[in-house]
């Protein structure tokens, strides 16, 4: 089969980018509510691009947020069932003038693609469009395919749970098959078995009505930037460890000998520095760089502003301030118990010379995939065919809220074969996706499906 | 005189606001480069008022940064020579959506001036060359006068010492009169006879090279909001001690007597609550609000920023985060000093995992006028005239840079008679000037004329 899918491959190089590209130049922003007719813009081309790969059908579905695509073709009710799952929203593109190129207007240059949803997700989710393409088309389907291109996952899937729940029967499924991870690098493939969970809140501190003269006012009424520093300052300590009461209560502790394992992963901390850019890195005393990312929970504030942002210096004592303020959650920890933990925790350190207000923004659960899963397997088997080596199950610091929410809803496993790189770029300026990785994975995901379901036989 | 002048300014009152509003309409920000042809205007504006107002003389005159305007009328070379010294530029109008009213188009409402400068320092500036028009036009002037309107106040006035000292001969005067203060209330007249100083810094700490995902890299890489929170957390205490380094080490210490005399103000906290919109207020243990304002140094952050600061959630590592920090300065504290200590605690607390820039913007001394200087005196009776009371000494806690730069070049003191009101909204939205301290300025002012040409006699 792999020198037919070459083949292929190489035949319509330029249409998948073409027909990439157009999905692309889509600004489907889920964050900003401004952006919601691009939505419905990606949901139409994401049907179209079904139908014309093969799917028996394609619709777009109202959800209470942004609309999902739905697409399914069904060969044979005794065959296995595969779920892909992708999304079709993506990440602002704040900071603008760090970007190259324009985000929206995708460009090839270096062998790579540049453009916001490069990698995350429309690139990676198209591929799978793609390879049920080849094999639709070659007649060579082994398993029925569902796709579910939802338009929220960069906002924590808040209205997928109730969409699910409503149509459980038609997404029924085997496994479900996500590429929204990264491989360690572009020659070591690897197979993503567990995701961090996450909360996020926005904290608003307001001092005084109104800002007042720093000069006149200060020194004698709070400063809410001087607080909330504060407040933040209070909620992690020099060690890296978080003081929130209760917060390590149900964190999974993990062995010592699956720690020996996961520090056998090659890793240079020498590189890793250089990679971001840091003279010295910084986190969880007692924890190595891959522990801190894969096993250990977080406290970054995401955004931060308040009083006077522009050129020079404006004396004011400014009425409020603002966080974006997450946590990374690892497995044994119940996002909606973090939450009010966080909120009782931000309220009881507030001093009584300001208000705070703390809203939850969104979150999910952490999730693990058992190894020895057939579907895990069945990845394994491709990736091994195409890469030349055995993937190897990491551990990712990120997360896909809605991975656990499906097991729990619907009670099926999901296999995280990703393509992405750690360079891609992703939620920043300048995403990027190699097209090497690109091309890989439509050669990888069939498959993926001729071993699945040959497992099944 | 009394009756004369009132009668003038009745006749002349829609004049004078008609006037004033085309100095309003200006948008002249002096720390916002693209206003610099704005600074000019303003400039050209100013010497059209003076010249219209009586001025033997006026001219725009070129700084090192924004223009100045210079204007003079000399009656008699043995005559008291009164400079009065005020400035053209604004603040930021920022955060521009809590105003109610365009700030740069001045409306008359509930018997006040609403604009940005309707009181800092245009409305206050422009009752002086009103005062001035009425003593030339009547012949009743009794003093020389020299008018110095600068374009840089609010940055700090960096370019004035220079140009001070280059014009050493032309400005020399035997007291600087200056209305950019305000009084302690409609019915109780007060003249300022103390400014703090100001240190003004912008910090930039960075961490990553570029932005982050927070899920892949969170808990390994320092994020610098959380860094610079911390940072400012570790500059004051919670009894509002500021803990840089010898910091205190110069601050005049005000006796016991003279705290008890500044007691006896008449202030009442709950008002003061009331009146910023706060439950409790927050200040240096052991003074009290007035003493904290009034006698104390302060550490305020006047913005912050950086991350991700849209709308919705954005999980981001941050590259960046800024922040723009002040403090206020009291008699004997050098503002040179304080500047370079600030630098080197911030640096000295610094983690090796982020680097941090530290860039001074601007800063000045603080300055103390003593009540028996004989043009105190003469405001005191001007000030009892029109008001029916004795004024109140007091000491401000708002910061004129300039002030004490004079008194170093030119060896003159300033009498700081202003006719503010602490509810005008001064660098806030919505600033405004109760039409009746801007005419009662311009009753006030040629008594005390007067009462100074009377003291020479």
């Amino acid at each position: 089969m792999m020198n037919e899918i070459n083949k292929y491959v190489e035949t319509h190089k330029q249409r998948f980018l073409d027909e990439l590209f157009e999905l692309i130049r889509i600004p489907s922003i889920s964050s900003i509510p401004a952006h919601k007719p691009d939505m419905y813009r990606a949901a139409e081309k994401w049907k179209e691009i079904l139908l014309a790969a093969g799917a028996d059908k394609a619709e777009v579905m109202e959800t209470d947020g942004n609309p999902v695509t739905y697409g399914e073709k069904i060969i044979d009710k005794k065959a296995p069932t595969v779920l892909v799952y992708g999304h079709m929203d993506v990440m602002p593109v704040d900071p603008v003038d760090l970007w190259k190129t324009d985000p929206f207007e995708p460009v090839v240059k270096d062998g790579k693609i540049w453009a916001r949803g490069a990698d995350d997700d429309k690139g990676q989710s198209f591929m799978h469009a793609k390879a049920f393409e080849y094999l639709a088309q070659s007649g060579k389907l082994g398993c029925n395919v569902k796709f579910l291109i939802e338009g929220e996952e960069e906002v924590g899937s808040p209205n997928l749970p109730k969409f699910c729940k409503k149509h459980k029967k038609m997404l029924q499924a085997d496994v479900i098959l996500v590429s929204d991870t990264s491989m360690i690098a572009r020659d070591m493939p690897s197979i993503t078995t567990g995701l961090r969970g996450l909360a996020y809140w926005q904290v608003e501190v307001t001092g005084p009505a109104a800002d007042l003269h720093s000069g006149l006012f200060g020194g004698a009424v709070a400063n809410p930037i001087n607080v909330l520093s504060k407040m933040i300052a209070q909620t992690m300590d020099d060690e890296g460890r978080i003081l929130i009461p209760g917060f390590y209560d149900d964190v999974a502790e993990v062995s010592g000998k699956e720690r020996a394992m996961m520090g056998k992963a090659p890793f240079s901390i020498q590189e890793y520095k250089k990679s971001v850019g840091v003279k010295e890195l910084f986190g969880e005393k007692g924890y190595t760089t891959n522990e801190r990312t894969g096993i250990r929970p977080t406290f970054d504030v995401c955004g931060i502003w308040g009083g006077y942002t522009g050129e020079g210096a404006k004396t004011v004592l400014p009425s409020k301030a603002y966080a974006k303020i997450s946590t990374r959650l690892v497995p044994n920890q119940d996002h909606k118990k973090i939450e009010k933990l966080f909120v009782k925790y931000f309220e009881s350190i507030a001093p009584k010379s300001v208000k705070v207000k703390v809203e939850y923004l969104h979150g999910g659960p952490s999730y693990v995939c058992p190894i020895d899963l057939p579907a895990y397997k069945a990845a394994e088997k491709a990736l091994k065919d195409v890469y030349g080596k055995d993937p190897v199950p990491v551990r990712s610091g990120g997360s896909i809220p809605i991975i656990a929410t499906f097991e729990e809803i619907l009670g099926v496993k999901s296999v995280l074969m990703g393509f992405g790189l750690g360079s891609d770029a992703i939620h920043s300026p300048n995403e990027n996706f190699p097209l090497e990785q690109f091309y890989n994975g439509i050669r990888t995901l069939p498959l993926f499906y001729q071993y699945l379901a040959e497992e099944r036989d």
